[in-house]
Order: C-alpha cells, then sequence, then structure tokens
C-alpha cells in the first residue's frame, strides 16, 4: 500500500482468516474463479461509479474513484484476456450471498448511508485482496499465480482508499467503531463455505 | 471513425441537426456545460457497464465496451481536471428531459430490450458527438475548443460502435427500422430548446 499505508491506523478490516477449505475449493475450481473474479473487478467498477453518482460534489472520492473504476475495467479486461486464452467462455454466474447479506447493514438515511457503503466496500476489497493473494500463493498454474500476485499492490490500495475516504468525510471514532460492527458481519457470513466456487464463498 | 467506418453504411443517425439556438445557449454557459459533460461521461461510462452486466455471455460487446467505459473515465477525468484548473467546484446538477424521453422508446421484452438499447445509446452518442463538435468549432476559449475537438475521434467510435453491435446481434433490416423510428423521437426530444443549458438541452 504505497501512497495509502502511512495514514492508515492499526486496524482490523478482516476479523477471521479466509480458512483452507476455501481455498481448496477454490484451487480445485480455477475456470469457475476466473469467471466470478472477472465479475467481481465489473462490480467493483461499477460501485466505484455509483459513489460517483450519488455523492458528485465530494472532490477526493470523485478522483479517487475515477481512478480505482479505471483499474478495475484493465484487471476486468485482464481477466478476461486471460479466460479467452485459455477458451473458457464468458457466461452469466450467480453471484453468491455474500454480498447482498453485506449491504443489508447498510443504513438508509444519510449521511449513515454514506458511511456504510464506504466500509462495505473497503471489507469487500480487503477480502479480495486476502483471498485472490491466497490464490497467488498457492496456485500451481504458475501464470494464474503470477497473475494474480501482479494484482496484490493495487487491490491493497483500493480497500485502503475506501478507508481513506471514510476518515476524510468523518471522524475517525464513528469510522472505527462502525468498520469493526460491519467486520463481525462480514466474517460472520463468510464463517459457512458457500457450495459453489466464488471469490466470495 | 478510424476503426468502425469501413463497416457503417449510409445511416442517418440523426434526422435534425443542431440548431443554432442550442450553440448560443451553450456557449453563453460553459461552465454548467463542463459540468455536465462530466455527468455525461461519468453515465456512459455506467451505461457500458451496465450492458456488460446484463450481457455477460456477448464476447465481443463485453471487450469492446470494456475499452469504450476505459475511454468515457479518460474524458470524465479530462473534464474534472479543467473544471478544477478553472475552479468550477463539482457539483449535482439535474438532468434534461433527454436522457429519459429517450428511453421510453425501449421495448422491455428481450431481444427487443437489447436491440433499442444499443441504439438509444447509439443515438446519443452520435448527438454527443455533433453538439461536441459544435463546441469545438465555435467556443472563443481556444482551450476549450482544442479540448472538444480532441474528443471527436473517439466520440465517432462510440456511436459507431454502438451501431456494429446491433448490426452483429441482430438482422440489419431490423436494425435499420429501427434506428428509423428511434433517431424519429430522438430529433422530436430535442425539437423545444431545454431552458436549462445542457448538452442535450
Amino acid at each position: 500500500m504505497p501512497t495509502i499505508a502511512p495514514t492508515l491506523p492499526r486496524i482490523k478490516f478482516l476479523l477471521e482468516p479466509t480458512r483452507d477449505e476455501w481455498t481448496q475449493q477454490t484451487l480445485a475450481n480455477m475456470d469457475t474463479i476466473l469467471l466470478d473474479h472477472s465479475n467481481c473487478e465489473r462490480k467493483a467498477a461499477s460501485v466505484a461509479l455509483k459513489f460517483m453518482s450519488r455523492y458528485p460534489s465530494n472532490t477526493k472520492l470523485v478522483h479517487e474513484l475515477t481512478h480505482l473504476a479505471q483499474e478495475e475495467l484493465l484487471h476486468f479486461h485482464q481477466v478476461n484476456q486471460i479466460m479467452q486464452d485459455r477458451n473458457i467462455p464468458l457466461a452469466p454466474l450467480n453471484a453468491p450471498p455474500y454480498g447482498a447479506a453485506l449491504n443489508q447493514v447498510v443504513r438508509r438515511p444519510e449521511p449513515d448511508r454514506f458511511l456504510d457503503m464506504l466500509l462495505v466496500s473497503a471489507l469487500i476489497e480487503a477480502r479480495s485482496h486476502e483471498r485472490l493473494g491466497l490464490i497467488g500463493q498457492h496456485c500451481e498454474d504458475q501464470e494464474l499465480a503470477e497473475f494474480y500476485r501482479s494484482l496484490m499492490e493495487s487491490e491493497a490500495r483500493h480497500y485502503g482508499l475506501y478507508w481513506v475516504l471514510a476518515d476524510t468525510y468523518f471522524d475517525r471514532s464513528v469510522v472505527m467503531e462502525r468498520l469493526e460492527a460491519i467486520a463481525i458481519v462480514e466474517s460472520n457470513i463468510l464463517s459457512t463455505l458457500h457450495p459453489e466456487p466464488r471469490v466470495h464463498s
């Protein structure tokens, strides 16, 4: 996290680390994981655009999330390219319950909604970073392992960025308290492995 | 339209050219137009992402629209940069009726919906291309005029691309007939100048 790290205090984004059963499920189903990862990158770009549409006056947010969306689209293109090289067709894929379950913690009235959306995004990015890192570490296919390692630096920047944005627009004590509450929910959702292989199963 | 033009038949995307009253309204309100243009670029990127989310198996569409979304985000960033240099703050801005009115022609059942959405997008991009070109031609602020001229090549590619995608997934005769019908609606919507200065007023 070269540009963001200095401002990040010691916080636990992820209360529970991913367990081995996820890694085993994932490594045994890399074709499906590639497709799901492609969807994740596209959705991450969409989320960034939604933030900019909803909070158009927040210059720092718009500036940073434009860059983030560009990176997500680049990763989306890269995953799709890898799939094409391996003759894995693009196809619809149902999402795991993770995202929808996590979004249920978002309070509706503003500015709570804004804070919660930033922290949910930070947690999703943090979990993606952790899990894509596990693929980079354990995948025996060296091309894939290298690709996933190459994403680490920007993925870490992304979850740091959402935290920095929360810290920009809200008091740190409020951010920390809410982050810890949502982090508990996040880890609880993942405490049961979803039967279908997904980045967030 | 360097890469797309050879496959484009002679078609009238825009039945009626933009009238002078729009150009006058626009040139007298360039600060507002920059802000609206920024919104248009962000929305154009969102539309591309929506297409990819809704039609994830269409490889050609996904490939081409990823590139288009990246370009729209680059333009979004460029307009925002120009605004920042001129101390024009980012702010919410209500949209003109154009987009919502045009989207009313979209039939709901598939595959009609897909075709109509592609053609509506082609028409919006074609009109943007025409109008941003008018700014490039007539704006006395040379920095702005040059910026708008620099967008012409990719903006032309974008409306060509939506047409090519329609032509890829549907019979040309069906595409042509429907395009002409929607083009009539598009020109009708703009036949009365919207009182607020906008790219699509």
